[in-house]
């Protein structure tokens, strides 16, 4: 006999709460989605009446439906805090999108909430959740590579849209992007994050804007990193290679599909996965039954709140690197 | 508002019959599962009770069931012919496994049986909905290589059990595996097989049985293909070349992830997918919900009876050729 | 204490005679260039001059030149045999450029007077010297993929010129081309070719010619293999694959360089090297310091005088094949 | 009729002396080799035997030999000033090896020498004349990825002796390895190196000395760069990646041959070629003829003396970020 599926309401249907949705919908011996909620009524009302489930303008409302069980959050990340503290506050679990928050005060409230509540948190870093990061970790825990040595992280967003946004004045691409990669060096080098040392530019969108920066880091054992961001790529590029003492391991991209054209202009191989969506499709779905797991046996999630909480503070070093041009130390970040 | 989900009944719960059935449980907005059936009672008892849906002990008791709209029939090839005159004759539609079946003269009964009752019959040729061999087709149609010339199809599939089982005395590499790209070759030239030539042997199981063949196609319209088949092979291989005038379209294989491993031993490329089921697990999705979508549209589904019967008759003369080690025509088989 | 510098003459300027010439003039350690002749006296007389060598208008008068201690033939294939007669007569060792001839006839004549002069005579299946070929064909002997079962070819020209030239009213796809592989075969499987079923057609340079051909051929030995042949391809293509009990080999092409471009368009893959004198550089050279090794060892060359009659009739079955649309055993040509 | 070969005398007969001492001796066209020295006379008489060529026991000796016109100084990098120097005086122009000198004051008496001598002088960059960068960078300049972003660099050695030497007490990491791909950047960014910050250990060879690095570097044009160096790899490793506004070039690792083995075990990759007279064979060759052409034209050589000094400067800076722990500007380095 199977166990109940557990009753998600999410809340911001955005491209990513929709992704969210659509796990939620399709593997009904785990989920059952119990509400929705977006400021923009008539979203949240259109697929409330697909979905035959209730639809809120607001998370305060959809927080108030006993039969949701634990929320999924894909709000903008500067009010993943307060929201957080909400559900905490009516008893529900919580899957939080990533950046957890972009303040380390508002973090530490919101945790303060969730620890009084005794409700579960974790957070959406989806990458962890991703089979060739995860096989690379495994191998690199195995001691394939002998002692890491370094790691090179390669993550660039395709240009889609204007310039990343202003997040509480800070340029997004560290909060959306680097910080996928923040949080892939603590969970690949199971160490913390030392001090970053930042070069941003902005050579599509001009110089008012960071949209480029390469990131230099130095982890607590060791290990030393860099990562190459963009927010206005000319493709999709997500890629990891680490050195050891004995080896090194390097995830290359994934393609749309394994066809190579050849023909008298060159040899065209097959294209990367187009963005986010495509490329990590199986790991927003490994992530949320994690997630569900992890409810259901009653243990700590992984990524936990500490790692979320780590991550965003990184993040808010490389971007006081980028904008004083020199290396900061995690320590200066509280 | 939504469609009404399709009442799939299937009949035969091994390998194949369980990952339609995984298909159809998973997918609840096409498709309901409305009973099962399987020789052994006890293993069609299990997945009816795990699912809520009536078991069977026979394909006949199953199609009394009126919940059943069109079943899906995963049993031995050589059941095929008489189970879908007997689902035709109650009126279901049919997905049928490949091959249709391995006599053409219960080939040409149960079409009858078909087109007297007004019931759509698909044939189960998943690789047609594979991605990559999807893509390549498209590229081909558009010309991107020119006129095409000449195709080169591996597949060969993992050394698991035993030699071959054999059906009505010929080898089950002709019917199991080849089939397969006999049926590619007419997807991907739009042609019919004019002869075949096999050299067969059994350099893994022993000179009794055959375990690999080679086969040299000539197409109708020209083209000509070879085929490199294996039912003993240390790993599963499935690529397609396909050259033109203009150029030529190259399908690799599929891996586990993209993660190389370099060491003192050398570079260890990721590991091409294990079998059948993980290869081409989505290429399975895909047809059942294209089969949803002819049933629904009242329109002849493909690939079609005719393509079952051609498919076949080909297998037939590839088993022939092996055995009198000569070119064989199609005209032969009838 | 070096050994002296082999005295080279060589006979016939074209491509590849140049090849060779230019072999000769940069090993200065090996061999030393003692004259040159071509039909086109001009040809001769200019490179003549540059290298400070004799030059002629013919091989005979070549062959008087006591400088001359081996000569390398790279005329056509239809005056080889004649040549190989007289510089045998005239006690010159023979480096002979494939196809040794196109006359089973006129072969057994040259290799009588080989043999009654006491020359030794090397053919220039110089794909045996390539570095891919030879490290698979170590693999393979090392049984590294176990016990060997079929072999697959991809030897496509690019289209540089009109259709291939006709020799002996054969098209020059078999001599040039083919041979080449068939030769490959017999270096690879260390068997002989029992029989050959070729399909050919001319889908660039129109029906009255043959410049694509797909050979199916049985070794002695139950390998199976398929030859894929163009003159007329849109890029070189050279590669080949070996399949066993117990692995695969795969030679792949070499490229320009190794960079590879990425931009909105999609992925760019290195280019294939542009064709024969850039791809089998190096294995001119090799094969040519070969000879010198052997003429030096007084060993009998390899590939050998068997070698080259055995390619050419194996070509000769090709070319009847093709023309009469059936399968040829080799025993049809003496 | 053909120009004079160059009389080419070579100081220092180890690895890369006698990889020179090749060339010159393979390419008699070009070069002439004139005369030799090594400070181990028994090394210097075998190959001056050898080659038939006068041989010293010193290069002030050899420089007296008036059959000398230029030099290639191929010693350990703390004597090339003086030689450098004693070279220009006596009147012969120099190809020195890099690194030009690891002491910008012994520098800049070595170049005041070459300009009052009015010799030529150039720096063995070799790197620069690798079919595959020097493509890459053809691209670059070709404007193919658009405005250059940022570039990686994956510069690793094989682990084959002891830790790296010290040279004037540093390590020679940053001289033998680093210096290559600081010499890099500014060929392929056409800009000057603003400062480096370098996180260096020894995970191999242990605390005490250095065999590892990666450096951040940003140029003046405002491009960053990473590099990630090591003298104790398992494996040569050698790549470049190039980031622009619209695409990317990837240079990959040669291998030994394009031969994959697949066998039950897994995939084995062609190895990467075994470490630099076999990687980078050919642009020895291609160097040293470019200098001959610059001697012969009288034109300023490229890599240039400044080329040599500017990267000299980086590796300085290097070294100092490393034991400082600190991002260093050439600026202090003078």
């Amino acid at each position: 006999m199977m166990a109940q599926p557990l009753g998600i309401g999410i809340i911001g249907l955005g491209t990513i709460g929709h992704i969210h949705e659509a796990t939620v919908r399709s593997f009904g011996d785990s989920f059952r989605l119990a509400a929705v909620a977006d400021l923009d009524e008539a979203v949240a009302r259109r697929l409330g009446t697909e979905a035959g489930v209730p639809a809120y303008a607001s998370g305060g409302e959809l927080l108030n439906n006993p039969a949701v069980e634990a929320v999924v959050i894909a709000t903008p990340a500067e009010t993943h805090g307060e929201l957080i503290e909400e559900a905490a506050t009516a008893g529900k679990h919580v899957f939080c999108e990533k950046p957890l928050e972009v303040d380390v005060q508002r973090i530490d409230r919101a945790l303060a909430a969730v620890e009084q509540a005794g409700v579960l948190l974790m957070v959406g870093f989806n990458r962890r959740f991703d089979q060739n990061f995860e096989d690379l970790g495994e191998e690199l825990n195995a001691q394939r590579v002998g002692a890491l040595i370094s790691i090179h992280i390669i993550s660039r967003d395709p240009i889609l849209r204007g310039p990343p946004r202003q997040i509480d004045g800070m340029s997004g691409l560290f909060f959306e992007t680097t910080i996928h990669d923040l949080d892939m060096l603590r969970f690949l080098t199971r160490a913390e994050i030392e001090w970053v040392h930042v070069q941003a530019s902005a050579p599509v969108h001009g110089q008012a804007e960071v949209d480029t920066a390469v990131t230099f880091v130095q982890m607590t054992n060791g290990v030393v990193a860099t990562i190459d961001n963009s927010q206005a790529a000319y493709h999709y590029d997500q890629r990891i290679e680490a050195f050891g003492t004995k080896g090194a391991l390097v995830a290359a991209n994934q393609t749309v599909n394994t066809v190579t054209l050849s023909d008298a202009e060159g040899i065209h191989a097959p294209r990367h996965q187009y963005f986010f969506p495509q490329r990590y499709r199986q790991s927003y779905i490994n992530e949320l039954h994690a997630f569900c797991g992890f409810i259901k046996a009653g243990v700590e999630p992984r990524p936990s709140a500490v790692d979320g909480r780590a991550a965003t503070a990184a993040a808010l070093a490389c971007h006081r690197s980028a904008a004083e041009a020199r290396p900061v130390p995690l320590t200066e970040i509280g």
